[in-house]
């Protein structure tokens, strides 16, 4: 088995990066991750003001795996997510979806044991263990690993989880692959920009799909698949992830454009990844009763 | 039992409207409703051309209930939703979520039958009949029947089942209570503008909270509750509905703003109702683990 250590961060996907590890399809792969505040907050009484905010947001790699090149997909099978046993959250003034109102910087400090989140005294909620970061390069430039976009990246989807797989769009040899960022739960829209960010462990193990790719990162879980778009606006993001499903469903079926059009107000779930991280993600899932995989890549 | 006739329709809620039934809390209320396209399509040959769209969107009554006031909750349990055998779904140029793409208007029938629609040959989807259109009259004004707000309106929210509870805040003497627009099946989303619009029949009972009432329209199910916020986009519509939640989060727990916030992240689900009807609707989800109704309603 491979193993990446969590001290080969990046703070950003591009194709300059050297990569820290060489992988086959097929072999398994450990990575040990950071959490998303580098690891910096180990008490409540950490004030925001002390952290190196440029430690903020690693991701752990990048793994270049053997035999992929732009135009393929990189398939990443999730086969299981440790998390430690005490994961932080923090506000931050200006920053999540209520950023226009005025509150404090905070700093919560949470206790994850036997499946759950000691959030507070007879507060817990159950752990859902899931990756925030997960991308590679994209054809150029250099995209912030607290970002996201076709590259995949700071998706933070709640149903990333242990079991699923997701597909990758590749645009560069070897992918450039890196993952970062777990919580131990998020729910659908990440709403106060952070949650229970915590350090861990995600064993993966990558297949290739050649010559075709998903127009963006495609989730598939055992019922469904689902786009992750993104947008500047959570209505841009709906409408990109939507205008990907429609088509999806005319190549299925060979249907027309408003044929699919209306199958989508009855087949596609337009679902909220996440509303802060500053683009936002919407999902489009279809269920595997109605699509096909081949159906989903061009 | 209490019987509205589909005959009984409105197309706007508006304390101006006259009764056409009194109720009682804890009586059986039948509500016959209308197809959303005023049943004016019955073959796919019809063109859109034709519609009397003056005839589109309306909602069966109003209906008054006893004892209820401005200020107090109507809760509505919906016991029962039956659908006829054949819907219908429409595409109209500019409208829907690729409103701004080219394409054609078009018609399509769809039968229902041994709990699937039959969308077309060999490709069926699941029933879920639901509410689209379900509300009270605001404290002023006239609000179209094909639109939302705090009042509730055409919220279309896949959700809204036999076997769930509206609490609707109530604005004007006797709630003036009017309910349409039923989806054999909808995504969330309802992307293309409109589902499988179909007649039918929701059999209700009413009862009444006084004094208190949900900051939005709430929706309680087995394990629970919504606040359904709408706004100009989905961004404000997702604010809004977090606002409400948060809010409440604060109350249940006496906690800061700033706790509230953080834990928003891990317990509030915000999820698309739809993005077409012109506001765009947000709902907030959150676990009866996690919240009580008296916290919900101020």
């Amino acid at each position: 088995m491979n193993f990446v250590t969590r001290h080969t961060v990046i703070y950003s996907f591009s194709p300059q990066h050297k990569p820290v590890e060489h992988v086959e399809p097929g072999e398994l792969v450990l990575f040990e991750t950071e959490d998303a505040l580098g690891g910096q907050i180990n008490t409540e009484e950490t004030s925001l003001d002390e952290l190196d905010w440029s430690r903020v947001d690693g991701a752990t790699g990048p793994v270049f795996v053997e035999g992929i090149k732009s135009g393929d997909t990189l398939v990443v099978e999730i086969l299981d997510i440790k998390v430690e046993e005490k994961g932080v959250i923090v506000t931050v003034p200006k920053y999540g979806i209520l950023g226009g109102k005025r509150f404090n910087p905070s700093t919560k400090i949470a206790r994850i044991s036997k499946g759950y989140i000691h959030f507070d005294e007879n507060v817990r909620v159950k752990a859902n263990p899931m990756i925030g970061t997960i991308g590679v390069a994209p054809e150029s430039g250099d995209i912030p690993s607290g970002s996201l976009g076709k590259h995949g990246g700071n998706m933070d989807v709640k149903e990333l989880t242990a079991g699923t797989k997701l597909y990758l769009p590749v645009s560069t040899e070897g992918a450039l692959f890196a993952t970062g960022d777990l919580h131990a739960v998020q729910a659908d829209g990440e709403l106060c920009v952070s949650s229970i960010e915590v350090a861990g462990e995600v064993l993966l193990r990558f297949s290739l799909i050649k010559d075709k790719k998903p127009e963006w990162p495609l989730l598939e879980t055992h019922n469904w698949y689902a786009f992750l778009a993104c947008g500047d606006t959570l209505d841009e993001a709906a409408a990109l992830a939507t205008e990907a499903a429609v088509e999806a469903f005319m190549r299925e079926y060979n249907w027309s454009f408003e044929k699919a059009y209306m199958f989508g107000s009855l087949a596609i779930d337009l679902e909220i990844n996440q509303v802060v991280d500053p683009k936002k993600g919407v999902r489009a899932v279809m269920s595997k009763d109605v699509i096909s995989l081949d159906s989903l890549l061009t």
